[in-house]
């Protein structure tokens, strides 16, 4: 009997440390806006990870006939250091450029990094500098409230005064009294009320670059202030889902609920979700222990991206995901037997066409609807359930074994449920983002070259195809028709057709 | 002797209608700015043409030292339609998604388009809507100076003022008195002074999705304003190139010209330059007469992008260009032979380790380095000429050809003069914009199906390997060494190593 197919979608809510059945605001849509990257450096693998695994949500999302409107921002501005450097205009400095410059660069790269992992565009992606007006409109606003206060061209919000009618920091559970007064007094920070209260504005002298005239004078927005501004212009003031890495919990989204609280008195999404960190080695990913690794060197060392993808989703998004060099090559094998069962259904679809597999005298055991339907589903609740992608790749796998005892001709299988498996199998590579283009451009020379013990570089189908004409015209010389017709019908076989000219 | 390497680049100015000697304002710098889409719609490949030939003219500032800012906008707000309707506005009211869903999908559609044809990215590429505050201020440093008044929360730039101290459409050489006269009155004109004058900010509607707040109301900015202000903020008040399509000389580059005129008292670009327009089977490409090519359309039928990149630049940039399917294949094929170039140089470098063509005996001639600088200045030439790519591309024909000649053993080469014949080729290819990359995947497919008089669909060398194992198992079970051998050796050259297991 088929498994209950109306299991609810249930997502874990960190703003409730709970997992919650997800119930869209409006029935059928899905608002969602998922913190993008600061532009100022190369992405590593681990930046790239959180974004991997949205992309999996969204596709599944889809799939269960959702319409998604997903909303990733570019951070262009205002990212500060510690030392209140923007990153970008230091960046810039150093390298002697443009702001916008750096920027355009990283987005361009982050972008192209995204595309070969086979990640679906956002269908809005706002830059924070291209929303200076809503952004000093939504400090109006709060000001307005009486939960900012703007100091010597700065516009800092009041942690103080917002505490006494909200409550501060709830997303990241901080003991947010111990955190004030463990605060550290930086210089730039001298002209707030309290060394806690955030920049909505910050004042920028005359050598500064990056700046927009504003009420308060020349200066450019915080960071915290475009993502609250850009998700609510495009979704509204109560959006479904909010994303983003687990180190943005504090301060970046606890500042975001504070600031849509002072300004709508509501926090703006239903369900905020963080991805998990990955390491290297057991380690923590940074450029200070040198341990970062780009997505670029994985390509160069001849990782399918597929297999990195893979990969990337081999974990649960909230548990930590360690790289390694084994974890890779199961990620790559994995991807090569994906794309195998891809081919072994086209293999068995011939086969079926020519009845080898669907005798009825024989003995072997035939697959069910019913069996199918539940492999659909055990797909399925996989991801209903926080979407668990190595509960969902692991019955991906159970399914490529099936597929693989049916090309086997250890299972038959008939026409219309062969339909329907390879709906069943097609639809959940989707789901995974699987590229069946990335995996055939090397797949052929990399399994080859394992299975054959021939060592080569390139494809050279051409020059293999001289010698083989070469072969046969010799076997023909001398009458060796059975070599020249093997030749023939093998060639034949890979949809080659010889024209002799005699 | 080696000719003149000195010569001056020499550029089409539009605004002068002259040629003129190329001098940058910063010596060894070029700022250029170049009118991107408006993205409502697919991009055709007319409009991508322009694109295309800018990105050969910055390649080759850059291969002659030049240190190139090179930005490109995209206007996702204000290009308004003749009913006065924004375009982007209208296609997300009909389609009922927000504009900048429209304003996204379309500048991801523009951009892979790019990638495709190999172009390089800007350096910045700004987003009018990105832009809002600095657009308000160019409006009222406009207002300030006297050339553009409020009229019911719209702000219109005054030609009748304007033209009392400055020329009004000098880049176009209309008859401006006649065109005033003949301007149709539009219903949503009817607050300006005169019909004439252009819209700097519109005022928006309570239903209007993309407006922002300004000194004037909700509203948003006019096409041509967004040019003048990001140009002028990436690049500076006056700066060395402008460029767009020959179809924006009027109104909109004359509008940008009367407005940095009217802020600075000057025209902003030093040189003005415009790509002709792309017909097909010399009809005006257009949406109305329905002969509107996509990208998309001549990959799928088989055209290599570097074909159709090399069609684009097979005009001179300033004539009409035909688009016909002999163009493309004669497109397709100079493709091939480049292609076929590249793998002979390298052919060439291994038969002259082998000191196959150094033989000093032979009788053929030796190729000097004189022959080999002059082939070098006559390809750069062709480009000082104004970038004239019909002539560089048949330099680099006849460069091609020569090297024919070494492969096929009618001319000699010497190792340091192979070195320097490699470098101008490569350089040269690289000055195309030529993706050694893009044609390797189709190249080897297409060519042999011709060559071979072999009908097959996708690279197979597994498999081929497969049959030539079968066929050298077969021959040594039967003790045909001779077989085997020939096998052994001719997979050698190509770099498989077969390790026999016995």
């Amino acid at each position: 009997m088929p498994k209950n197919n109306s299991k609810p979608l249930m997502v874990y809510n960190s703003l409730t440390d709970k997992k919650e059945e997800f119930t869209p605001i409006n029935k059928g849509n899905v608002g969602m806006y998922v913190c993008g990257p600061t532009v100022y450096s190369e992405s590593h693998i681990g930046n790239l990870r959180t974004f991997v695994v949205f992309d999996l949500i969204i596709r599944f999302l889809k799939s269960q006939g959702y319409k998604v409107r997903y909303i990733r921002n570019i951070t262009d501005v205002g990212h500060l250091e510690d030392d209140g450097e923007d990153r970008i205009a230091k960046k810039a400095k150093l390298e002697n450029v443009e702001p916008m410059e750096i920027a355009t660069r990283y987005t361009n790269d982050f972008k192209e990094q995204l595309r070969q992992l086979n990640c679906l565009h956002p269908d809005i992606e706002p830059l924070a500098s291209g929303h200076i007006v809503e952004q000093i409109q939504s400090i109006e606003k709060i000001i307005a409230k009486g939960y900012a206060y703007e100091a010597k061209g700065s516009v800092y919000f009041d942690i103080d005064k917002f505490r006494k009618s909200y409550t501060y920091g709830k997303l990241s559970n901080r003991n947010i009294d111990d955190l004030i007064s463990n605060t550290r007094e930086l210089k730039s920070q001298k002209d707030k009320k309290n060394s806690f209260d955030f920049a909505l504005w910050k004042k920028a002298d005359s050598k500064h670059i990056m700046k927009w005239s504003s009420p308060w004078g020349d200066g450019f927005p915080g960071w915290h202030l475009e993502c609250t501004t850009m998700s609510q212009k495009y979704l509204g003031e109560n959006f479904d889902i909010h994303g983003g890495g687990m180190d943005l919990k504090f301060p970046h989204h606890d500042c975001e609920i504070a600031q849509s609280e002072a300004i709508y008195g509501n926090q703006p999404a239903n369900y905020w979700i963080h991805t998990n960190m990955l390491t290297s080695n057991k380690k923590k990913m940074s450029k200070s222990t040198g341990n970062i690794l780009l997505l670029t060197d994985l390509i160069n060392d001849g990782y399918f991206a597929n297999a990195i993808r893979l990969f990337l989703l081999s974990a649960h998004y909230r548990s930590v995901l360690d790289f390694n060099k084994k974890a890779l090559d199961d990620a790559n094998s994995l991807a090569s037997r994906f794309f195998d069962t891809y081919h072994n259904l086209n293999i068995i679809d011939i086969e079926l066409k020519s009845n080898e597999l669907n005798d009825v005298n024989n003995k072997k055991p035939q697959i069910s609807r019913k069996e199918l339907e539940n492999i659909d589903v055990d797909c399925k609740n996989a991801l209903l359930d926080d979407f668990n992608t190595p509960k969902f790749i692991s019955e991906l796998i159970k399914l490529s074994k099936t597929i693989d005892k049916i090309v086997n001709k250890k299972l038959n299988i008939n026409k219309g449920n062969l339909e329907y498996l390879n709906e069943i199998f097609m639809k959940h590579l989707d789901i995974l983002g699987f590229d069946l283009l990335d995996q055939y451009m090397l797949y052929s020379q990399l399994e080859r070259e394992s299975k054959f013990g021939l060592q080569f570089s390139m494809e050279k189908s051409g020059e293999l195809l001289d010698i083989i004409e070469k072969i046969r015209s010799k076997a023909r010389a001398i009458a060796d028709y059975d070599t020249s017709d093997f030749i023939r019908d093998e060639l034949s076989k890979l949809g080659y057709e010889i024209q002799d000219k005699d």
